[in-house]
């Protein structure tokens, strides 16, 4: 494993607000992270969160925005920010568009040249950054959970349903919920794994749960004033999912609600509450 | 008085986070401030909370760090953002410094030419935008408190002791107390307000303490690793001097803790209930 730099550390209810970053053999890239560290892992492992960020966002997006130190500080919660994709890689048209390439990682592993090379943020979250938490930082991998945003929700729950036993509670905000028949997922996944659907189905949470239902229970909170809940994120289309495979869903929806960090904020409460009570009663 | 533009409103915490624009005629350029609603004020007049930002700070920083709507919703207080200067005054130089000029008005009223044209910080807080909130938002103006950080924090402790009846409780975060004798101060005041040291009092906490304490307890946090704290802030000065004029004061030194929103966000608690308690008592 390569070195971690610490960026920069500081105090924040007790604990400690982290940036770091490593060079990646995963993504061949520098990646960066921020991991917000409670009081209480100054006395011992505590549980991990990892939240994947949305389109356009980095590690940085969440850590400002949310006010969720306050709360992983009351219930004791490691929360883990990985970046949206690996950056810098050096690929012709990367930055070009905000839905594609940098900032737009969509927590897969690229097949199609050019972007296999180092588009393999599946990989990456579940494996390495695993690992340097693991080695660097007082978590308790056994007790883990995921949640995220938009395309990070979207990560949230295809990671959670490909992998129950590492992370055992799940949540999502405005998660994309079937990619592979809204605009945003068909670009991504057309370029990142080729034209073959039958592919895109390993990353597609309505099609996963379908399939392989997860003993835990999933959250989900929309906002109905959100602009890219009819074109994009379709929940509708899990709930069904769901219901047809008797996985057990809460979703909320909730009026007058957009798809910013002031939605998120108003809801984090009861998600961070979720992840504690799940990894406590396993 | 001109009309108000809204820029956006964003449903939070059953409440409303808005931003806002119109043309001062105190500073001869368009403001923008920001205003949090909590859900009880659409039963009502609420008190009302300004909030005055640091050094390069804007409406957005506090809006977006601090994490404040989820305490101002809990204790159902309004939370007035305004901007830290004027902007586009179209003075030669104002761009230049990070720490004078664009971004750093400092509360107060320059009499400098060319600044004493755009430059009118405390007359535009206390007076102009004191008109905008009263006549477009539900706030009940007769209970209305002051804090700020750093820059903010001077503006907060010397606009509530020069206008104790307009501001009845006061707070700050790390504030540059003595403003007059530290080299942000003294770079400020002798270009807002030129070289005659004896108008630089009258935008100087701890000498105005000295003169005019204040019938409110003040509350202020400072964390010790602070990168500013020996160079610029002196608290230990305010502090003296407050004890010299039986002002009543609360400092509270914090160890590990810098001068960054972090920090604030950590004991911004604290300073709401600080602010809701004060008033409530009036």
């Amino acid at each position: 494993m390569t070195k971690l730099e610490t960026i920069k550390e500081q105090k924040c209810f007790g604990g400690s607000q982290g940036f770091y970053s490593h060079e990646s053999a995963v993504t061949d890239t520098t990646m960066r992270f921020a991991v917000y560290q409670p009081p209480q892992a100054q006395h011992g492992p505590v549980p991990v969160l990892t939240y994947l960020a949305g389109l356009t966002c980095t590690e940085e997006t969440f850590t400002i925005k949310a006010g969720a130190q306050r709360l992983a500080a009351e219930l004791g919660l490691m929360l883990v920010m990985p970046d949206t994709s690996p950056r810098g890689a050096g690929i012709a048209g990367e930055d070009d568009d905000w839905d594609f390439g940098t900032g737009a990682g969509f927590y897969l592993d690229a097949t199609q040249a050019p972007w296999s090379q180092n588009y393999k943020m599946a990989h990456y979250v579940t494996g390495e950054l695993q690992d340097v938490i693991d080695a660097e930082f007082p978590g308790d991998m056994a007790r883990q959970g995921i949640f995220g945003h938009s395309m990070g929700g979207h990560g949230a729950l295809t990671l959670h349903l490909k992998n129950p036993d590492l992370y055992k509670s799940v949540s999502a905000f405005a998660p994309i919920c079937a990619p592979m028949q809204c605009p945003w997922g068909q670009k991504a996944f057309s370029n990142y794994l080729g034209p073959d659907r039958t592919t895109w189905a390993a990353y597609d949470a309505t099609e996963l749960v379908k399939a392989n239902p997860s003993p835990a229970p999933i959250l989900i909170d929309q906002g109905m004033a959100d602009q890219f809940l009819e074109r994009e994120l379709y929940p509708h289309l899990f709930a069904a999912a769901c219901a047809e495979a008797g996985q057990k869903l809460t979703l909320r929806r909730h009026d007058g609600y957009d798809h910013s960090y002031y939605f998120i904020q108003t809801f984090l409460a009861d998600h961070l509450q979720h992840h504690a009570e799940t990894l406590s009663s396993g």
